[in-house]
């Protein structure tokens, strides 16, 4: 089992650092800052400074995870050992592609994003189980190394995650709709709601409470997240604009809403009765691996379990 | 204690009648559809016909709750008999004030709107404890019949809802804001993501889950509540537009989105911060009181318990 170097112990890395721990492997971390270092340590965690943790990366091959804030992933990138096998946590995948084929293009890459989170953050926020279930999306470029792809997947499994296989623009696209616009539209809301005083949000209810909770979130981690996925944001911004403003039209115009409703309302059937219906096999040593694990993931596919080089996938 | 007749046993009038019931009152209803009179009478019920309804709600000088969906309001108000007590609980009041008084301005009304529901319909769907804690809308209008004023606190008191006094206008615009804008950002939100596609709707998570949520009820409600909304709902879209153009606008050219994120957060702990701090109390025999009570309403309070014609009020 390979050993795990996770550098940044923040909420996604400690999560990860614990979850391989729990599953047997030989961990360590580092972390720049002094808070999370003491309290991973107090819960038995090895946490070493930067230049001995990659260190040991090396001499011990390990696969090492940067789970530091994209403006800090250039630094770690600087310090890493001649062909690190190296993966991310990063939010954005784009950005960090273009990082590590400018600064450390010597490094065995393979990117990654767990989808799992609170609006807590640090150490103290991390568990074990926080992946359990949830998409791990793993970037199978066609320059990918299959051995470091083999390591990721096994690392998010190991973390009883599901692994999501895709491309740098397809991840940052599909973010963009499903996670950085819902943020954008929330803080919109919230901030049209409070436009209507106090009247209004003593009517809060349901509606008004989901549609604007994820504005609570901490506002420097949602502005660095939105403002690190530019381009497809402002895609996905461009087609709520266009569906909003038409919508305003259809209401100034015939009074009527039902294209507005209708299609959303069926966006939302078809979220709650997606189920992972086929099982199939994948041979991840096959010539086009690469590319049938991208078509997995544009289906909705998610791989879940590992048996050799044979991946067991499921898609709706 | 005023008998109460419950016009419409849909979730929110069943909803009414079963509270009602519960609190002591002498209870009966009407309804056009023959399985919710069924489901009602099996459940101990007394459901008559609309004409039986209403002349016995003139009989008993009861007050008279329409809680039929808008298209339907005018058909049971050219029934009612002359002065009778009057209130209803439909979602946007401008339009049933203007019925009321083209229809029926002999009846003496009061309008009222509980914030309580559930994506559920029918009788089936509805709960002798829905409003407990909710707030319900009652318009204080200067032309208010002061006797039904207190028949309609009374009956929401006995419900266990909270009274938020206001005036119809300043009523349809915040619900524009804080339920019907909602459900239409939710609608676009749910169709952006689809637009995604299977990749997208794979990696949803919190954010989109949370955003598109009420995008799952049903939409003849949901085009019904919002269209009936018109005027007020396209200042609210008109609000969301400029506010999310602004942040296309800003992280297009500068990149970044600091002024939406930071806005939308702290409006956000705001909402969560809210509190009733201050109790008050009010006569609601006072000469200026329906002036004292969409005070009260603006600033966020509710009366929460009377007292003979002593109101007691909370305010944030």
């Amino acid at each position: 089992m390979r050993s795990v170097c996770v550098i940044g112990l923040g909420l996604i890395g400690g999560s990860v650092l614990r979850a391989a721990a729990a599953a047997g492997r030989v961990t360590w971390g580092a972390t720049a800052s002094r808070a999370d270092a003491d309290a991973a340590r107090q819960d038995g965690h090895d946490v070493v400074d930067l230049p001995e943790a990659l260190d040991r990366a090396r001499v011990r091959d390990a696969l090492v995870v940067v789970a530091v804030p994209l403006p800090a992933v250039e630094e770690v990138l600087r310090a890493l050992p001649e062909g690190v096998r190296l993966t991310d946590v990063v939010s954005v995948k784009g950005p960090v592609v273009d990082l590590v084929r400018r600064v450390a293009p010597h490094a065995r890459y393979v990117g990654g994003h767990p989808m799992a989170g609170s609006s807590s953050s640090g150490w103290a926020a991390g568990r074990a189980d926080l992946f359990e279930d949830a998409a791990w999306v793993v970037t199978a470029e066609d320059d990918a190394d299959p051995d470091v792809l083999v390591d990721v997947i096994k690392l998010a499994l190991a973390a009883k995650a599901h692994v999501v296989p895709t491309a740098a623009p397809e991840h940052d696209a599909a973010v963009a709709r499903i996670s950085h616009l819902p943020h954008l539209m929330a803080a919109v809301l919230a901030s049209v709601g409070a436009d209507g005083g106090p009247l209004a949000l003593s009517l809060a209810a349901g509606s008004f409470g989901d549609g604007t909770r994820v504005a609570g979130s901490r506002p420097e981690l949602v502005r660095a997240m939105c403002e690190g996925n530019r381009g497809a944001l402002l895609e996905a911004v461009d087609d709520a604009l266009g569906r909003l403003g038409a919508a305003r039209g259809s209401l100034a115009s015939t009074g009527g809403l039902a294209k507005t409703i209708d299609a959303g309302h069926a966006a939302r059937v078809a979220l709650d009765n997606r189920s992972a219906r086929t099982d199939l096999t994948m041979d991840l040593t096959a010539p086009d691996a690469l590319r049938a694990l991208r078509d997995l993931g544009a289906r909705g596919g998610r791989i879940v379990a590992l048996d050799g080089s044979t991946a067991l996938a499921r898609t709706p």
